[in-house]
């Protein structure tokens, strides 16, 4: 077990990247966080997928745990938590657009849904580092200290 | 319900790739099959990781149904089945090269554990197209016809 309470199964990078976001939830909130500008609990929720509450709230304490993403409270509204890829989640960007790309190609999208991915495909590494600075400013939030970190039920 | 027996919860391709790969351990089978030379039953159960017999048959159903994966007899051996990568399988070449590279630069890898990574960012587009076309050679063996396929405890 990690501080973060998860399972190491080996030390191979790509085990290891698995114990982290291998699971069906965790990288669709990632691209929400990329691709849908989504930063809120309440946006998250809001997805085509239909993530419960509570596998959300815990993929996110999870995410958050693992250094993928940051946890702020938004300065505009107090009561509200706001959710930023850290640059550890930003560098998923190639795995998210490489699995968009084996999706588009051999499984049943529609020309809407497979639009993204198809342009990341045509785009290739430069379009590649054109989001990520993108997502380097708008995610320019210094991750919360996750020692100090206690998920709150009325601000999460 | 797809005619696999997977769920579909969105045409998103991110989504639809997470329904089929999405798991901790499919992409694991899929990396020994690319990076270690696997391709029988015994061969995969014996891993780091450590997974279990009913996980490791049931995600090899799912990956022969899904198209990822082939299963046939092999010639040497009748008695046993040898699973090959389809070209759908090989074509998750990038989505196992990144997330090993991504894992590298974050996780706890150790200098062996993380050697293939390293090499895997270094090379680049280049080596990515030489491994492919390596597992191209070695695994092109015809598909089994799904329809006809009937997991055997005898020969799995």
């Amino acid at each position: 077990m990690t501080d973060t309470g998860m399972t190491i199964r080996s030390h191979c990078p790509i085990s290891l990247a698995l114990d982290v976001i291998g699971d069906r939830w965790s990288l669709l909130i990632v691209r929400d966080l990329m691709f849908a500008g989504k930063r809120y609990y309440r946006e998250l929720m809001r997805s085509d997928e239909g993530i419960s509450s509570n596998i959300l709230a815990e993929r996110l304490t999870r995410l958050v745990d693992a250094g993928v993403l940051s946890r702020t409270d938004d300065p505009t509204h107090k009561q509200k938590a706001i959710y930023s890829l850290t640059p550890m989640g930003i560098d998923l960007l190639p795995v998210v657009a490489q699995l968009g790309i084996w999706g588009r190609k051999y499984l049943p999208v529609t020309p809407e849904t497979g639009a993204q991915a198809a342009r990341l495909e045509k785009g290739g590494a430069p379009l590649l580092r054109k989001i990520e600075a993108g997502l380097r400013k708008q995610h320019a939030i210094e991750p919360v200290n996750k020692r100090n970190h206690k998920p709150d039920k009325g601000d999460r």
